[in-house]
């Protein structure tokens, strides 16, 4: 193939996360670089704007507003859910062709690198010359070659540091406390509640997650064994635990939507908390029982972010247009962990990445299959950056009873 | 009344908050510096530890712990929710007599300072020397006699911080989002998410407050208005909006029950969040609608403070033990604004605080009911510290459409 020379548009698809703008930033500052990217398009609402001709020129963007938008949290451009087929793509192809687009860049989790793949396959079948890179970015952490993705490092930031709160909250008034955490199939962020701790006796005490099995009655006894020794229990849950036959135990509940993607709406309500702290007080006779959704805060909260995590965000679309350009090859730029702690970027075929997940691997996992090792801790810690904040606790010795 | 020699016991009562634990410290090393107090103890969990006569030795930790307590969110001696009775403050004097204590400063929101004015009478009417000092903190700001309590500027920027993001995502998966803040009767924590606001299209775009009565058809009007102007709106809602008879919202809804004080339990709950969803849903017609209740994250998140929370929690403290010490007087330390910005303490009559609840100002809340003034947010704005991070957003002009 030879070097093309045109347009770069880039997209943003996905739920948004704290770094996604780090990326699209990324893209539009290396872009700037090389002559044979004649201007950098934005589309909004990702490919649902390029089906729409829906463009926004980001080379009239200063370089100071880039880095404003940089640091924001959720996509600038916009997101979808759209999962384009054969007419959709070829609804992209025409208005590429029209507006002279050579490089596509979609930051997206793996359906958008699946739809980077279909864009990829239908250029080459109707001979349209047309680079397009998947740029890695969701908070589940669940995309296959990469050591992780960016997103997930910030969100496990603020998902660690809520559940220190939580743990010290549930410290003072004692009671059982039930986390919910995102991930539909990989428990990784519900995981990485497990860097709350400091003392011994700090929760998350337990933590469940989607790759092992949950067992009502298996976890009704992990509860009563904790309670009863240390008077209070922080429980994290994954919002994707399952059942043996791998049926979600939230849907088991409740009629629920799917997306267009056929996956099932586990975020955005409360419902498994719910129940969870229902089956706690009916069945194990605990009065003080309360559960929070994490809900969207652990994606877009603004002001809780790895720089780490920014760092890498932004690299990872630096390389995806060298890549794109000087190395003329289409793939997903993928991260890959060299040494403790340093990163590189490899570009991995798309449909090694596209619409496959990566779960969290058995060595991460207690055997108990209610907690996680300390090789996940140690695989995790890096990634959190600087400024992770301590909580301390009094060791103040008891005072002598004076009443008989 | 003499000046007073003896011990001081300092106790934390209620929900826990990001910086009562600035006020523990405060008394801490105040008392230090006073001969008068031979020795501070800290009672576990609040006056139910004082009953159990469990104490710690608080002048036996280091000034370096003692500072990482100090930023370290929750009650580090525990809390309560335990409202005493006549007998149970015989108990309470009966131990204060056995140590020789002579000082009690309490931390805590109206339900405390109602506990120090009972303790108060108690050992009057019993003839025992003792100075009751409350301290203020509530993340609700409901204390009568202060402009502002300690712990709300910090859990106010969480909620700014929080909506600010539910903002962003909002905008690039636009559809109805509800967030539900804490605030039994006042509407200071939700009116707060008003400061996430930059550009004039930003969220929340209705906040409701419990000052207001609640309608469900004027709600639903609202957001059919929002809605049908911008294609999406946020909505903060606090857990306490109430119908025109004052009943709340949520407790027509559930069978809930109530803590020692007679309040209903709303928190821990994300049932208001999900019967406004489905409002919205079944009446309006729109598909994606999702909910997030904030829960403990508000009051406990480890790593989201304002400053100047910390500087006056830590003050507040100070002058509790200079008040009791050296000027010879019971009451609660409470906090007045003078000047913009600046504040100074007084000490107002204990049965001024106890057992009531300030709200919202009705120069605060907009006329239409459904949102904030300026005034409330100038009076938020400086207590809410530096480091307020501030979204970004592009501003590339649209590209020409190339098709016909």
């Amino acid at each position: 193939m030879a070097q093309l020379t045109g347009k770069a548009v880039v997209a943003q698809s996905g739920g948004p996360t704290a770094v996604i703008n780090q990326s699209l930033v990324g893209v539009v500052l290396e872009s700037a670089k090389h002559a044979r990217i004649t201007g950098v398009y934005g589309a909004m609402n990702g490919v649902s704007g390029i089906v729409r001709e829906d463009f926004v020129d980001l080379g009239q963007e200063t370089s100071y507003n880039l880095e404003r938008v940089a640091v924001t949290p959720s996509s600038a451009l916009g997101s979808t859910r759209d999962k384009p087929d054969e007419k959709y793509c070829e609804e992209i192809l025409q208005v590429f062709r029209l507006h002279d687009v050579r490089y596509f860049f979609y930051i997206g989790g793996n359906d958008s690198s699946d739809t980077a793949r279909i864009v990829n396959e239908q250029a080459r079948k109707s001979g349209y010359d047309l680079r397009a890179v998947h740029i890695p970015k969701t908070i589940d952490n669940d995309l296959m070659q990469n050591d992780h993705t960016p997103g997930y490092p910030s969100a496990a930031k603020f998902v660690a540091q809520a559940f220190a709160g939580i743990n010290l909250d549930n410290a003072a008034l004692p009671g059982v406390h039930v986390g919910v955490v995102m991930g539909r199939h990989a428990g990784f962020l519900t995981a990485s509640s497990s860097l709350a701790r400091v003392y011994p006796e700090d929760g998350p005490h337990l933590i469940y997650l989607p790759e092992t099995p949950f067992v009502a009655e298996d976890f009704l006894m992990d509860v009563r064994e904790v309670y009863s020794r240390l008077g209070r229990c922080v429980i994290a849950v994954s919002e994707g635990i399952q059942d043996r036959d791998g049926v979600p135990i939230l849907s088991t509940l409740m009629d629920m939507g799917r997306d267009d993607h056929g996956n099932v709406q586990l975020s955005g309500t409360g419902a498994l908390g719910e129940l969870l702290t229902q089956q706690i007080k009916d069945r194990l006779g605990i009065k003080r029982v309360r559960s929070d959704t994490f809900g969207y805060l652990q994606r877009s909260f603004l002001g809780c972010v790895s720089e780490v995590d920014q760092h890498e965000a932004r690299e990872v679309a630096e390389k995806a247009v060298q890549i794109a350009v000087a190395h003329d090859a289409d793939g997903s730029v993928t991260i890959q962990r060299v040494g403790d702690y340093a990163v590189d970027y490899t570009l991995s075929p798309l449909h090694e990445v596209a619409a496959r997940t990566r779960l969290m691997p058995m060595e991460f996992i207690s055997r108990s299959g209610n907690n996680v090792t300390d090789a996940f801790r140690r695989y995790l810690e890096p990634l959190l950056g600087s400024g992770m904040p301590q909580a301390g606790a009094l060791r103040s010795p008891r005072v002598k009873k004076l009443r008989g």
